[in-house]
């Protein structure tokens, strides 16, 4: 089993911070995203859309897409649960979880691939679009504060997958400049406790 | 238990669908959409993001997000399996409903969020990401077109949720006038087959 993965790139973080939690180790593959490893063509083979990361299984077949490989972890490795632990913690996980994904990864990265100039060139910016998902994602920030005013964790008492994304996302956050506003103190409080986590590294 | 939803949305459609399959009837309550029902008080009680479908659950909590809905139905009501059948299938399930939900659903929707007159004054629309949207989405259905050469599913030889959530996606698409071109003869025989389903009623 070997991991195509990249240390600088929020979806592959989402994998190694998941792993980390478990305590799985697995050989892994750096790719150079800068330099455009991932649109070479013996990677292209392992996954079409020329995306990081990719898990190649022991049978040889590639699994890509983060939450399909953190999935096969949760099944294989179930301690810690990090995707819940019945029949509706799990359906609450997930909920909460493409909550975070919806709301805040896909604003924060929509600002960062149509504002930023690493994108320039790479794919069409359209940056009227990328300050739309600024200023959506600042107002859900604001809702997901109150959310967090009587809870530990996003899904409930227990870190989960949920917490894992919505981490990520605000950590990529600081490059197109979007950050938790002052008064945001529930959401401060929670960004601080996941960053000391041992698996945050 | 009873399910708020809407006939007219896309992302209801894949629970009911979903719930169609699996021959479960439950008692719904229809929201409308046009009239802004969804976000009425007692409806943004329910969902503060204020989407449909949102499944109240017997203890009175709410369930929102489509595939958290089907993940718990998959789980009370495993036949037949929609959702992969092992670690490895369900791994693999996973990232054909991510796929085609991040590469066809999001691209159809962004398409007509930002380009149909429906919208407009519900969401500030930016006309230029909406046709980017509809470009891409073109790229991605003669990638799926290729992906569909050689099985008769998206996810592999058996229906499963990939296959509702490509099949709504592209049913939407003919809003915004996104159709499967007339050479992508593998996805079109794909739709077919999908839309003479007794579940897409």
């Amino acid at each position: 089993m070997k991991l195509y993965t990249s240390k600088v790139a929020p979806n592959p973080r989402r994998v190694h911070i998941f792993l980390a939690e478990k305590g799985v180790e697995i050989e892994s593959v750096e790719i150079d995203l800068g330099e455009s490893q991932n649109l070479d063509p013996d990677f292209v083979a392992r996954n079409p859309l020329g995306r990081v990361p990719v898990l190649e299984l022991d049978d040889g077949a590639y699994l890509a897409e983060s939450m399909a490989i953190c999935r096969y972890f949760e099944e294989t490795h179930p301690e810690p649960p990090l995707m819940g632990i019945d029949v509706r913690d799990k359906a609450m996980v997930e909920m909460w979880n493409r909550r975070m994904e919806f709301e805040i990864m896909a604003q924060i990265s929509g600002c960062f691939r149509h504002t930023h100039r690493y994108w320039e060139g790479r794919i069409p910016q359209i940056p009227e679009y990328g300050e739309l998902c600024r200023k959506t994602v600042l107002e859900r920030m604001a809702w997901l504060d109150g959310e967090l005013a009587d809870r530990e964790f996003i899904a409930g008492d227990r870190f989960t997958v949920a917490d894992i994304t919505a981490f990520t996302a605000i950590s990529l956050g600081r490059i197109p400049k979007i950050r938790i506003a002052e008064e945001l103190t529930n959401l401060q409080r929670w960004f601080d406790a996941v960053r000391a986590r041992p698996s945050v590294g």
